[in-house]
């Protein structure tokens, strides 16, 4: 069916002269009539190549979510659904948006063929690299980190706010009479990971007390480090982590060195994972919204695609505190 | 004029069932549809009371702008246009969306009658405090800070990222080979000045160099300190400031103190406020989108507004640093 601007112009309630202003993007038309006519325009389906510049902003777009193999791993896995929740969220948005999406592995070989065809990019995972970064960039389309950055980049990212939300938990200890708390610092390069130690940091100078932060990585033998925490520090009333999955194995090594948690020794997670809940104890942690995370991420990344020149932003979701078991009150 | 079911469906070619299953929010229309209806009905300016809850995301609000009175002093200079332009920013974004908006001092006695009949709240300015939000948050409708963050608080906010900024203005000239810098910190509660604190730290402790860190507040002589700078650390090749209206006046402290400006002492600014350019000499500093933050902070109030159940977040805005002639190259 062919429609033609009479039928526009009809429906809008409007002259055919208006329509042509609005299809041609006269200013001298008012932003409500203009509404209206891109209503009746969308209202019949009436799409002409010639003014399709008009209607850019409508468009369906082909995304593509690259994600670390970390993230693969993490959704296979029943335990730790962090970035499968996000992935969620992500979804939701792009399904509602119409968007195609398609998830691939940032770690591929086949990066070349993953990318062809696609409009913009999510890249997920704390674990994105520089490298990658600098690759997707090099790109020159549209891109969004999700739950990373890296210090040095103008680049988009959404990224929870791990400062505030630890900074929020060992103060609620703090002010409960806790003196001494450690933490347990992943030094790889996540950008959560630092935020989380900064926040820590922040509470205990608050106080007036030194921070205890003990350094590992992912070669690190935890039964020993929690060893050296109790030796080195036996007034330790409790481990506060970078994140949950480290948290619970600290549980078990404490359980392993004969303290009981949280009578002698409390521990704190972070993210607040599907097994934060039914661990024993379970775990006193701090909430991440993993899914507002993605969602939030995805409509930047629409934002960034149907607007041009915006400049990159930072946006940090705040977290919640969740009081459980594993701290004594 | 009566517009009935019938028409709507009429022009948005659906049946009379589909128009009401979209008017009362069924989720059986898929969403291609459910858009048609409702461009349809908004093309006949048709809004039914009973339905009026389906429309609701199309609604004008009444905004109020809240100004600190440092942002009134601000928009009376000529030299510091600061504020002016956040508010351009936000003013320009509102006046496309229709909505209406009022100014008004949060230092008022009047608050009260200056909030009647608002919606939602910008409170704008770094020296918004903590009485202010606190009052702001007892209403219970939307509210985002604009340049001001204070720890503590959830609540949605939009400012520059002065870290980044410090931080790689001060990595410019260290990886150019400077090795003494200075900052003057004002100790005021804005978070932009923290953060660019804590972005020169970085840069300096990165290089295995000491932060010289010169806390100040309104109270204190700017010249007395900057001649402490010189007397405590001859070797001081520049002096960077937590603003550019700060170094303007360190440039006239130096000039007084038989200094030449850039040979002896190099100075360093921060916001590129409208004097900067045209200082004696041109001040090198960085560079806050100004306008771009006051419209992301009025968009986010439009998404907080038409969207419930929101979590807040922090956005950050990317600063970009300006080399002008304070320091030399």
């Amino acid at each position: 069916m062919k429609v033609r601007t009479k039928d526009i112009a009809r429906i809008a309630n409007v002259s055919t002269a208006t329509v042509s202003r609005v299809l041609n993007g006269s200013p001298n038309v008012s932003e409500k009539t203009r509404q209206k006519v891109l209503m009746a325009i969308e209202s019949l389906d009436y799409t002409p190549d010639l003014f399709a510049k008009n209607l850019a902003k409508k468009r369906y777009w082909e995304i593509g979510i690259g994600c670390t193999d970390e993230v693969f791993r993490g959704i296979e896995s029943r335990d730790y659904q962090f970035y499968l929740k996000v992935i969620e969220g992500i979804q939701k948005y792009f399904s509602r948006k119409k968007c195609n999406f398609t998830i691939f592995s940032v770690d591929s070989k086949n990066l070349e063929e993953n990318i062809k065809g696609k409009q913009g990019f999510l890249l997920v995972g704390g674990g994105v690299t520089k490298k990658t970064i600098d690759f997707f960039q090099s790109i020159g389309k549209p891109v969004v980190l999700v739950d990373q950055y890296i210090y040095g980049y103008e680049i988009d990212c959404v990224v929870s706010n791990g400062f505030y939300g630890e900074y929020k938990l060992i103060k609620y200890f703090l002010d409960k009479g806790y003196r001494s708390i450690a933490y347990l610092f992943d030094t790889a390069t996540h950008f959560s990971y630092e935020q989380r130690r900064l926040g820590y940091e922040k509470a205990m100078y608050e106080k007036g007390y030194t921070p205890l932060v003990y350094p590992f990585n992912e070669k690190s033998n935890m039964l020993e480090i929690t060893k050296r925490i109790l030796e080195e520090h036996p007034e330790v009333e409790a481990i506060a982590t970078c994140e949950d999955r480290v948290a619970l194995k600290v549980i078990e090594c404490l359980k392993a060195l004969g303290k009981r948690v949280p009578d002698d020794v409390g521990v704190m997670g972070f993210d607040d994972i599907e097994s934060a809940e039914t661990s024993d104890p379970a775990l006193t942690t701090v909430n991440v919204f993993k899914e507002e995370m993605g969602s939030l991420a995805a409509k930047r990344l629409f934002d960034l695609l149907n607007n041009e020149d915006i400049r990159p932003t930072q946006i940090s979701l705040f977290t919640n505190i969740v009081i459980r078991d594993s701290v004594k009150l």
